[in-house]
């Protein structure tokens, strides 16, 4: 048995199915569903190079491992949050897959080079500096608001790691489109696959997921829309299958003792 | 009674309600769901002025008299096609509040002058000229593919016509999204208002609706989806309120003899 440290104020969750465990803490950092819809929509590679930038506690990298053979790196600029993801890669025995790095994506590259990785996903934050008060707690307020890096420095740093033809997959607030859209282009990130998320069928989306290729050519598919309550306040059903997958197909396989991993 | 005449090959049909008719032609122009949902999408001043470019045989303005009193100029430049509009402004008795022009609008500012309308619709061609094969008829060509215009035109265009504060409406598909609203942010158009329609619930959008604000500040809102087809391959309720409006409405008011207009 592994056996991983947990600090005061950290708790041990299960993340999404049980075979993947995850450290969280509601005073630093906890996964929202923003992380996991981006880990299920980015396309991955099956094998070669992936890098997840603002990786907070790691929960995207975690998540990717179950869709890839790649190595996947994260990068956190957070001390306190880039340990957390390191205790998560050793908790879920990772170390063979996935790399955490502290660190500063504005400099990364002079460590990790240009035009390496296959993928890039990134969850930044939401939020300019000024907008709103910001929450005292610095660990929150870093993961909410452009503190160490502005929405320009995320995607410039999205576009000088991955390589041409390579794909870097984001989630943002739909507020935010034009500038993101504006500013891929700049990068010579050419957006082709965007999917909105609304919290009910007939309400604005509040969450955006947009992937760009490396020197792509301008065509641009807009998917279905994702729906995430259904009239009677629930999950709908495609949202309880990017969450529990196959645990809830119909066949009924995954996750028996007889085909899961041990 | 109006009298109008019909040209070869063409036909009159009701627009939406019987009290709007309309002249097209499937040689030359007929109608489509993106004209509709245009004229339904775009804000409207109470009064004032407002323009359509591209208005073929005069559809959006004459949907859009239904819902402002503000005087309404369409520009066409091919010639069959504006004066088919202007007999379907004769037509409808709408020489009020609508006028027809045949012009160009790469130009049409230094007749109409820059800054003087209120709002600015556009449902443009929606194919560059080197796409596929062009349709060999003419009219239908120009209405499809980019030969009297591209999407830098419709835009400029949109841009010197409208005022400080006023609205620009456009119509086209979600292929072009970052083409045109990096040409629009270009031309201090500012994308407030988007939305996607999808012909089901599932299937990727094949239309997207826009509204920008002239100098406005960054802020978009990423409207509800607009289904066109429910499970059961009828037209979604919302598309039938928007396609027949308050005839459908409970009180079944609407269009009785009682209270409709003579």
């Amino acid at each position: 048995m592994t056996t991983v440290s947990l600090q005061p104020n950290e708790r041990l969750d299960d993340l999404l199915t049980e075979e993947l465990k995850i450290i969280q803490s509601d005073e630093v950092f906890s996964f929202s569903m923003d992380a996991v819809l981006l880990a299920r929509f980015a396309t991955v590679p099956v094998r070669g190079k992936m890098i997840d930038l603002c990786t907070g506690n790691g929960v995207v990298p975690l998540l990717l491992s179950t869709r890839t053979k790649a190595a996947i790196t994260g990068v956190e600029i957070q001390e306190r949050l880039a340990d957390m993801a390191q205790r998560n890669v050793v908790l879920n025995r990772l170390e063979g897959q996935i790399g955490m790095l502290q660190g500063d994506l504005r400099t990364i590259h002079e460590l990790l080079g240009y035009g390496v990785y296959d993928a890039v996903t990134v969850n930044p934050p939401y939020l300019p500096v000024q907008a709103g008060e910001q929450n005292i707690n610095t660990h929150i307020a870093a993961a909410r608001h452009e503190i160490f890096c502005t929405l320009e420095d995320v995607v410039s740093a999205c576009s000088r790691l991955v390589r041409t033809g390579g794909r870097v997959a984001m989630v943002h607030r739909p507020s935010r489109l034009i500038d993101i859209v504006g500013l891929m282009r700049q990068a010579r990130l050419e957006p082709k696959r965007i999917r909105f998320v609304h919290p009910r069928a007939g309400a604005e989306a509040n969450m955006v997921l947009i992937e760009a290729l490396r020197d792509g050519k301008p065509d641009l598919r807009l998917l279905p829309p994702l729906i995430v309550y259904n009239e009677e306040g629930r999950y709908c059903d495609e949202l309880m299958r990017i969450y529990y997958g196959e645990s809830l197909s119909l066949s009924g396989n995954a996750n028996t003792p007889e085909n899961g991993k041990e």
